[in-house]
Order: structure tokens, then C-alpha cells, then sequence
């Protein structure tokens, strides 16, 4: 199977780098190894990739097209204005999925939107790292689509 | 350790119960009966409860006070307005994880606003009823929390 | 044929029953008796119900697929805010017909908006109690919908 | 009796002239044909007037005190910005009813809010073209008002 | 001099002509009678037209232009959204007056604004019919331009 | 003279349950012991009452007419949503109070406004459950209105 | 007769003393001095009185209560916030007639909306300083108040 | 014990002064008179000031530091706009009581709004001049506050 | 091939007719005759009308059903309100572009939003009165178009 | 003369890469050929540039100063929030003309509001790739300005 | 060379007396007779004033004119409405520069505006009491304005 | 010491090369240098860079951890919508300073609110290329934080 792709939004690089009392020592290159080894017992493949660059993480999107199964992504504070990133992920037939490390909703008011969720399969917000995982989880149901159910 | 309470909310009872070619034959009783076993097979217990009632959940979570060790909810249509809901859900100490099985975010504008998620931990959106079963998942690791990490 | 639901919403169990001088002397009973005759003057049959729950409202509603022709509702003030109500109408194969006793474009603005008009096939508003014969000589023609027309 | 007053804004005379397998073939000269019947069946008379300019929507009201019963007018897409046409209808003493053809609370958000509405004596909404026969039987009840009464 | 055009919008023709209790018995026929007295007496002309079509009261603005000192203009509730009154009031070099004869300011809130005010000279609001003839005493001024002050 | 009724709303009953390092370890029952004693005291009865379920608010508030002198309300998280339970303090002669225990404008935004407060007599927020007995102390005056004064 | 209150709010006093080219030379004594002769003409007497504090015109409008028959008030900037100063002048019996010299609806957005104007039976706006004389020349007709007619 | 300092703002000293048969014949002295006399009863003391002048407020604020142990204040229309208030009450460590004469919410949408209210600790609000009395017997509570408790 | 119909509204009468030195010396019939030429030119026929009133416009677009391949329309100021106009363009199977002679983007706030811009294929704007050529050099690809793309 | 700089903005790089069916098999390549032979045919030169990256657009625009006799710039989705490009638009003398395939209007609420709109001479919005090639015939005329007419 | 004129709005007499271990013991006196030996280091001089009467602000605002070379102003909460302050500012020809202590826009959302800004010539906001030396800095390039340059 | 950052955004690149007779030949070099020859004289260093991505600002910004004693940034446009470079300054521990050459706030209403301000110790706005050098001088003070005041 194609492997998944992994994008982590603006500042996501920083994670762990600061205040290590308060958010803990995990750095992003523990969020991506720890990944990795999760993919590896699910039989699954993850690349992971960061940018503070709007426009990279859209030249990332559309390269996905044809070479991954799935997006799993946390756009940072782009969630919050980027049209050009949710018209990336509406231009590829990748499904993908939103994932917020923290509970955007208890958060400043601007944090309560996201632009770009419209365009995603589903949200996975507040659980901490291990949302990745259980984003990663989900990729095999989103490929058989048809069992879910709607919630009226 | 105490079980789990699983809350679904207003309407939820209708879930599998019209156009299954739509929605699917899955019921509410299906989601429950697997939620169930999932549970056994983690070593967890869970009971699940549905009212269409908003004092018969409030009066629920009051009596989950040191009865359960979380609570996984999905309020239906009163995610939307029902502040007492979202005060109850902030009365008790247990903690909460909030679950909608469509993507809430593709529908109408209403439905883009949770008025419950500030009092929640986090929230699982749009993965169909196997959301409930991450939701499940996530209950060890918030009886363990200080391990997560906050997303700048 | 099937008989007609019709639910009357919070508060209108108090109609004639406080400022007879102003609302006149016509009881919830007596509007409920006059439309009993005049479905039986119709060859229709209706059952009345009352409540000033919104679970009780919902449970009525879901109870009524497969057992009802027809709902006419008049949702009191839940009309406003109650998107649990609207959810409801919205999950039985039913056909609704939402009634307004007062003209509610002349009271306060909050009650200029109804959140569940868009679930229901239309609305009789203002004509005080006569309302709810017009919108029972609807439903016949809601049974046979095609030969209606859509205004541009 | 003086007979009633039916006006039609804006675009109704395109009624059953496009798209006939979606609107039916139904043109406002038949909408206008079987009102006309249906009122000689009660005993009533009806003249019916369409124009697509605001102005003589205006002039045919003023010109209806002392001469009509009652009018009732379908403001089409006026219904939603002309503050003339409501100070016409609340300029002459003549009551006046709402009719829509389609439910407009399930369109574009701007036909949900009606700037007429509050100087009609109620608002018939969502039935089709039934919807100005059910208008015109109400033209009576009007006429002896006190009978009715006002939801709480 | 050229004379002044004084200009009523839609259904100040009503005037006078309902609830004289209430309104007094003046007509709109008065309230030109007098203005025209008012004028010889100032060695002033006026021409009077009241329309109920914003698309004529357009076209006699139009026709203003070299033609009239001043125009004198009632809008009525045209006041409140006709941006092409607005537009027409702006495309000729005849300067405006804008006349109300109630305090729109105690009314509903949608007359609290004015969109063709911006395009005007100043407004006279509230002061009945004399309002008018205030305007008419104005005009002189306009035309002498220079002699005002700007408040700041 | 009849008693006062007491409705305590949604969440009420968790006073003094949780964290009384913080709220004080004084229950509902507590603060309805000695509200029964100030009466007692003061020559008053009260009746007191608390649910989680807007109908059974309303039905408490029903039944009031006629048996108690007035009604003193903490609407809870009702306070800012709940127009059926001001339809319901509207539709019965029984003068009613609302009290908060907390300065509701010191909190969230959407407490600070209140939907019930136009319908009810007057408002004590903010002074801890001592607001009862004010309440409690305002009611013989609500008696004999007419000796108070209204503020510019 | 009892004189007339004529009232400049804060910073007309720097009227005609910057930009003399452009605002002219016409301080506040001027216009004072001219309306007082203008007041001498017409058989009237005026007040002058101007302050830049808001609690010193408050003191002025109440004070003006049976001493004077009509107050003239230029708010200045007061005119867009000062709800104290909408009351004081609701608070006396005596009519008040509000002037603008600049035609504040072509300014900044904030000019646009006036706080007093609800509480005046009048606003002139726009004609420079001459909008004093004919609020002067409105006070007779004020007295006699019957006589005016209110437009639809 | 210090006493307790009453202020008073804009337009209260117009109390009784206007429509008596209205707002009664109780002036601002009244209301101070038995004010003071209640707090003798009580063994309290009280100072009374009134200014239209917001300014002079905020002073007379200030100037309680270490000089009264509570402030009761009615801001009057100052409670709508003025974050100066708010900022001098803020600014001083004498605690805060809002009281209101009539039922704010009852009146125009402004009103709705207390800038103020966020920084006092609690708002008697609608119960006439009487308020006032609840509020000083509310100062010995203020003084031994952990006794109260908050609201969930 | 069936003509274009080229629709001028409101104001547009006026172009060319005032300061001639800012918008030149073009009219409306210099506009026409040049369109006209060019239509000549391009195997194209059109016909051209102008009025103030709304109504006359929303008749010439009724009339234009299968006698014209096209309508190019200037609403003018009805633009940005007029609903009924907007409702006309979508009665009709005759698809319609929209040309603004200047870039009303640039100019007051309430000329960004477009009413009819919704019903039309594409609006050409603020490219002088050139644009009326380009949106005549429109028409063919309009009436064979498959072949064009929508953008991402 | 110097060439015309065509910029496409983020996502237009997979213009006819997905769904061919839908949006036609033309992709970006081919209309950037297409433009550069209508450009030969014309007498001009394009150069013709596609990025993701906001900050690239930004610097070619900033490199087209003196080089470039104009600017075609569809900015996709960066046309609704970055006012960075806007002011990069705004910081060179070289005009601009923007372009929408797309007819935006149609769309979601968040595409009808162009930010760059006002810096740009004019747009051609909805007529698919087209567009593109009015806009290039449009660039000989920007330079000779002088001859348009501005539409009141 | 003239004096600079620093004001003080209203609460800014409190500083430096309440929670010193907070706020430190720096007094409004301190702040001034710093600012005045570093206006004689300088060769400037400085006159201080502080008021927490927007009338004597404005007084002293008037009185600035020809008699200072600059206005450097802490309006304080008069900041976020008091466009008296504002008109104020614009009536004369001393230009100002508005300080805050504190950053005011990580406050509450009221504080984020400031309608007195756009009549000064610039801000410092956040930097303590040391803004107020900085602006004294910068007077001497107020009087040499040319110098500086604007930001696209 | 450390050095200072010195970060500009968007389109300052631009500085000095358009329009020189109205904004000056200063270029960004120009500013640059001065800056650098001041913090010379100052005993500070400080590096100068600018871009006109946000991608690339914020990877500077994150670089700045410990390598920098503070940031001075102006976030050209990017200030009114970039929520990426918020986090960016708040990711990292080195204190920030905002600074505009313009004053923003008489400008659109776009660039009235800054999403960076909040996050940033304080900003220094209109006052030309002099505002950066504030900001250095203010370096030192930020680095020994505690001895400013709060204003209140």
C-alpha cells in the first residue's frame, strides 16, 4: 500500500523546544518516530514532513496525488485563514485528516474556525500527539468508506 | 476501574433507522452492542444511554460523579445551544470527550459552533460511528495526562 | 388512512386561559375539539398532544413514522432555538406543517427567525387558531405533491 | 361584499413558462382562473393584477381602500427589500395577507427575512399555488377579527 | 429664477387621507398649495410631483438639471434603500434637500438610515410639513454656497 | 397569604458538591433551609424546587398561578437561551425575580445576556446565595407596586 | 415669552478660529450675536451657552425646565455616545430641536448615527450655521403641535 | 466602621421631579433621607452625592479609598459607555455595588449593556428606589465575603 | 443569430452628460452606436434599451426569452438591492453578463456586493465602457460552453 | 514593448488534472500556450508564472517594475485574505487586471469578497480560461487611460 | 521654542497607589518630574496636567493652540469613546502623540480600538511609563516632519 | 550582548523606490544602515533582514531563540491576517517590538487591528523610520523588565 503523508503547519517544528515543564520534552522528532514505529506494527508508512511556509506545505499536497493513501495534517495557525490550503486539499483526490494538538475550542476566538475542516474527512482536536495516531488509525476505514454511517 | 458512560444525545435513537441505503442498517443498538465489545476486549466496561431529553443527560453526567472514570458524548443537535449541558459537563470532575459521526463542519453554518467543546478534552469529528471507539481508546491516556503534550 | 399529528409546543396548554378579554375565552381543548370535528367533517382523523418538553416533543415526532400521515406542529417558542426539534422533523419520512397562532413577524425580533421552517413543507402564521384547520386541509394535498408549483 | 384584491410581484407572470417538468404547467393565468372560481364557489369575487414594478404594486393598494375586502399579495422577490411596498400596505385601512409559493425559509438566506410581513395579517407560506385559496378563505375571519386569538 | 422641484416619493399621496384624527385632515394637495403661496411670497416658483415609482422620480431628477435652482426631495421610504435615487441625486449639479416630515430617529430601527442623505445638502427631519417650507427658505442659501461654516 | 415558589434551574443542585475549597461546602438544601427560615422569620412560606429539565420548569411555573404570590428564579444556563421558559414567567400573572449567584458579567460573554430578565420584575445578581433572601425580602413590595419609582 | 436655549456642545467654541480660509471667519459669538438678533426680529429671546463638558450641558437642560419654552442643542461629537445626555433631555418637559452645521452623513461612519435625535422633535443637519435661525423660527410652531401632520 | 459612600449619576437628581402621577413624588432627597435612616437603623452611615458630571464622579471614586468601606452606585446612562467609570471603580480596593431603579432590561437595546457591571460585585436591578436599601444591606456581607459561593 | 440584448439601468441615461472633463464626453448613444458597429463587425446584431425603472428592466428580460442568444446588463445602483432584478435574470433561459463601466470595488462599501452577480455566467468591471465589447466578443463562447474551465 | 506578466496564484498549477470529465482536460500549460500565441497574434509578449507561494508572487511583482508593461494576475484563493499581494499590487506603477476562471460569486460566502480587487484596474470574473485573453486585449487601452469614461 | 503639553486622562492620578508590589511605587508626580528633567536635558520643556474630566482635557486642548509646540496624550479610558476628545484633537494645529503604558491590545476586546489615533500623528503603546520620554523624543521630528518617510 | 533582530515584512523592500517626491528617497538600505550606525553608537548590534514570506519571517523568528536579546519586527501587511507569525513570536522566548511607519489607524479599516500586537511587548506606530529606532532604544529597558508600570 502507498504510504500516508504527515504535514505539520507553521511553528509545529518548535514543539517541545520551549517551556519543557509545561509542555512536556516530547520534540516533533519524537511525534514523527514514534509514528513511524506505530505505522510499522499497523503494517502501514508514514512520511512526515514541517513547514513554516503556506506554500510548501500546498507544493506537498499536491505532490501527494497519486503516491499517497492518505493526508494527515495539522495546518497550525493556518487552519484558522488559509483558503489557498483548503482549495490544496480540494485539488486532490487524497482524502485527509485534521488533526489538532491541543483543544482549539477552550483556546482564543479566532481558534474556534477552521477553514480548511469543510474539506477534510474529520477532526481529531485536543488529545494531544496521540491524535496522529489515532488520525493514522482511521486511514484504513476512510480507504472502505461505504460502512460508516451519517449522524443525522 | 469504573466504566465508561457513553451519552448520546437528542435523535441519535433514529440513527439506522431511515434510508439505510443512505445512512446504512448500522442502529444505535449496533453501535452500542459494538462499543461494548470493543470495550471488553481493552478491559474496559461502558454504559451507553440516549435521550432526546436534556434534563435526562444533565441529570446523567450529575450521577457520573465518581461512578465513571469518563465520559464519551455525543449531544446531537444541543452541541449547538444548550449551555446547561455544557455546565453540567463542567460540574463534575470526571472527564469528557466529545464525538459527531458526520464531519459537522461540511454542514449547515449552525453546526460549525460547539458550545459544549470548551468543557470537553477533545473532540472526534466526521469518522463515522468508529469515532466512539477512539473516543473509548483515548479514556486511558486522559486518566494519565500529564504524558500529552499542548500544541503551541 | 393514517391519522395527523398535531403537536402544540411550551406554553400553549395556557391559551385562554389568562386574559380572556384580550385572547379570548378559546381553551388548548377547544381548539383541539374544533379540529377533531372538523377532521372528522373531512374524513381525517387527528391526535392532540401537548407539551412543554422538548424531549417529549421529539419522542412524539419520532413515534410518528409509519403511524401518522401528517405533522402539524406548532413549536411555541422552541421555533427559535431549538435545533434538537429541527433535527427531529427531520428524521422521519413525515411530512410537517409548522402553525403560528400570532403574527410573529410583529413581536420581538428574535422571533422572526425559525430554525425549524426549513425542515417543515410550509407555515400558516398569524391567523390565530383557524390556522390549524388550514393546515390540516394541507395535508391531502401534501400526500399528492407533484401538482404543486415552485415559485421562481 | 366588495370583492378581494390579489396582487403578484415581480417575475410571477414567468410562472409555468420555464421548465415545466420541474414547475408544472401551471401559468398565473390558471393560478388566477381557479381562484376566480374557487371565490365564486364562496360566494366571494377576486381581481387579480401582476406587475413587475414596485410603483404600481404601490398604486393598486392605495387604490384598493374603500374598494377591496382584503388583499392578498404575493411580493415575490420585494418581499425582502421594499420598505414602499410595506408603507403602502400599512398606508390604507384594507387588511392584507402574504402568500408564498415556494418555502422560502429553505432557500437563499435573504428571502428568509420578509420586511412586509409585519403590517400583513399573516403569512401563508410553502403550499404551492393552494396556498392563495387557503388565503382567500380566510378573507372572512378577517372581516370579524375578534373571534381569533393570540398565542402566548 | 428657475424654479424648484419638490419631489415626494412613494405613498405621500396617502397623506391626509387616513386616520385625519390622527393626522390632521392635510392633504398632499395642501401641503403643495401652501408651498406654492409660501414661494410667491419669497419670489420663489416651485413645481410639485409626487410619484410612487422610484424609476420616475429618477427620471424627473434627470430632467432637473439646468431646468431647476434646487430640488426638494421626500423619499420616502425609498430613503432607506435606493441607491439608484441616490445615484440619480448625485449625477446632476441641482442641489438637494432632503425632507422628512416625522422624526424617523423614534421609529423603527430600519429608518434610523439613510442612504441618499450622503448625496444631499442637509436634511430637515421631524417638523412636520413645515419642513418643507423651510427647505423652500433654504434654497436661496445653497445657491450663495460660500457664506456657511463647516462644523467640526 | 400563599407561599412564593423558589425554581432553582439546570446544575443547581451540584452547589456545593465539588471543589468547596472554592464554592463553599453549602448545598441547595442548605441554602433552601435557611431561605424556609428567613420566610418563617419574615411571616413568608416558600416552596422550593430545582430541575435539570426546561419542561418541568415550565410546568412548575403553570401551575403557580393561582397558589403562590410570586416566583423567584435562578434560570441557570436557561437564563441565556431558553425563550420557552419566558414564555412560560409571560404567560402566568405570578410576578417573578430572577437571582444569579455569581456576577454573570464577570464570565463568559454569552452570560451576559439574559432572555428571561424582560419578562421578570427585577434582577439580583452576583451577591452569593444571600440574592435568595433579598429576593425573598422584595416580594411584599411587588405586592404593593405602585409606591416604587422608575429611574430616568 | 420665556426665552430659547440655544446649546453648543463640545469644541464649538473653536468654530471660526483655525482654517479661517476654509471654515471661515464666523466665530460661535458671531452666530450668537445673529441669532440673537434674528430671536429680537421674530418677537423671541435667546441663551447662549456653550461647554465642552458634557456634565455642564446636563446641568444647563435640566435647569431649563419652566424657565425657557425650547431648547436649540448642537451635541457636537456628544451627539454619538452620550446616552446622559439623551436622557437629560428626555428628563425635562421642554421640546428640543437638534442642529448639525456640516452635513454629518457624508462624514466618518460613526457620525452617521445620532443617540439624541430620539429624544428631540427635530434635527436640522447640514446648513451651516443658518440651521440655527430656522430651528429658532421651529420654536413657535413646537407650542402649537397639533397642527402638524405625521407622513407614513 | 466607615460609612458607606451613594452615588448618584447623570440625571437622578431629576427624580420626582417629572410626570409625578407617573414616576411618584419620591425625590432624590427622599431616596437619600431614608436611605440615611435606614442605615442609622442598621448601624451603618451613609454619604449621599449626585453629578451629572462623569468626571466628578470618578473624583469622588478616588477620594473613597480608605475613606468608606463600600461603594453603592447607579451610574445611570454613564453604566452604557463609560470605561472610565469602570476603570476609576476598578481602580480603588473599596468593593462595588450596582443598582439600577427600573428594570433595564424592559427598555431600549442599549441598556441591555453595563460596561460597568464586569468590575462592581454584584446589580440590584428593577425593584424601584428600594434597591438601594437591599444594596447597603449588602455591605456587611461584601466585607465578610468568603462566606458566599459561585454559581456553576 | 438571434440579437443581444444590451440592458442599461438606472443613471446610465446620464453618462457623458456631466463634467465632461473627468468622464469624457461619451453618452450612452456614442456607447450604443459604437457597440452596435462592432457587433456589425463580428457578425452580431444587438439591441439596446435603458430606463430608470426597475420594473421596465425586469420586463425586457422577460421579453428576451427565445428572442435574444444573450443579455449584457449594467444594473447601475439596482445591483446592489434589487432582488426582483436578479430574480428576472434567473426566470429566463437567455444567459446574461455583467459589465460595470467603473471598478465599483474601489469605490463606497455598499457597491462591493452584487445581488445579481449570482444568476449571471461572469461580470466584466471597471474597464470603461470598453467593457460592454468584451462582454459582446463573450456572447459566442457563451453558447457553446462545454469547452470552457472552472477554476479550482 | 515590453511583455505582459501573467501570475497565476496558488492551486491553478492543477488546473485539468483531476477530473477531465468536469473541468475539461485544459491545463495550465495549455492556457499559458494559448495565451502567448493570442499574444503573437496581438503584437505582444507574455511571460507567464505559477506559484503557491504568496511571497513569490509578491516578488515578482515587485521584479515587474520597469520590466513589464502590465500585470494578469489571477490570485486564487489568496484573493480573499492576503493583503501582503494587495499592497505588492499597490507598491508598482505597472497596472494590474484580475482574472477569476470561475464565476466566484456563485461559490461559498468567502469567495465574494475580492481584498486585492480595489488596487487592480478592473476583473473578468466567470468565463473560464477566456478570461485570461480579454484581459491581455484589455492592456493596450490601460495605457492610453485617458479615454474611458467613469459610470456614476 | 514653546512648552510640550502632556495630558493625563481620567484614572491616571491612581498610579503608582495601588498593589505597589504590582504596579511599583512610581506615582503620576514621579512619571512627571522625570519627564521634566529629561525635557531639560533635552532643551525642552514640559507642563503637565492631569484630569479625569473629559471637558477639561478638551479645555485644555483648546487652550494648547499657539501656546505649544506638541500634545503628547494618555487619554486613558476616554481612548475607546470619546470622540469629543478626538474632535478635540483635530481643532487645532498642535500636532499629538497618543502613549499607553500598558499594551492595550492583549486587554479586554474595548480597549483594542482607539478612536482618538487617528487624529494624532502616532502611537507607543506598551512600554511603561518610559513611552512617555519617547514621545517626548520624537517632538523635535514633528516639527521637521518631511523627513520621514511613509510605509506602503 | 546578543544582537537585536531587525525583521521586515511585505513590501517594505519597496521603501524609497516609488514616488520619491511622496515618500522620500529613503530606502530600506538607508534604514537599515542608520540603524545599524545607532545601535553602533549605542553599544548594541543589530542584524537587518526583510522578506516578503511568511514562511521564511518565521523560520527567522524561531532561529532567534538565543542567538537574539530581542525582535524588532514590522510585520508590514502580514500584521492584519497572519495568525502563523502570532505563534511564531509567541513560540519563542525573546521579546518582540511592533512597529508601523505609518499610522495604521488612519488608514482602511483593514489595518486597524493587529493579530500580533497582543504577543508583542509593545508598538510604535506613525511616527516615520524613526519608529524602528525607538524600538532599539527601548531594548535595554525590556531586558530589565520589572521597573515599568502597568497603567490601570
Amino acid at each position: 500500500m502507498k504510504p500516508v503523508l504527515v504535514l505539520h503547519g507553521p511553528n509545529l517544528n518548535r514543539l517541545g523546544k520551549r517551556e519543557p515543564d509545561v509542555y512536556g520534552y516530547e520534540t516533533l522528532s519524537d511525534v514523527n518516530a514514534r509514528l513511524t514505529r506505530r505505522a510499522a506494527e499497523w503494517g502501514l508508512k508514514v512520511d512526515c514532513y514541517q513547514s513554516n511556509h503556506e506554500g510548501a506545505l500546498i507544493d506537498r499536497i499536491h505532490e501527494a496525488e497519486g503516491k499517497y493513501v492518505a493526508i494527515i495534517i495539522n495546518p497550525g495557525a493556518l487552519t484558522h485563514y488559509s483558503y489557498a490550503l483548503r482549495d490544496a486539499l480540494a485539488s486532490v483526490s487524497v482524502p485527509a485528516i485534521e488533526v489538532h494538538i491541543s483543544n482549539i475550542h477552550q483556546r482564543e476566538d479566532f481558534r474556534h474556525v477552521s477553514v480548511t475542516a469543510p474539506v477534510t474527512r474529520g477532526q481529531i482536536v485536543g488529545f494531544g500527539t496521540v491524535g496522529y495516531e489515532w488520525a493514522l488509525a482511521a486511514v484504513p476505514s476512510l480507504l472502505s468508506e461505504g460502512e460508516g454511517s451519517k449522524e443525522r
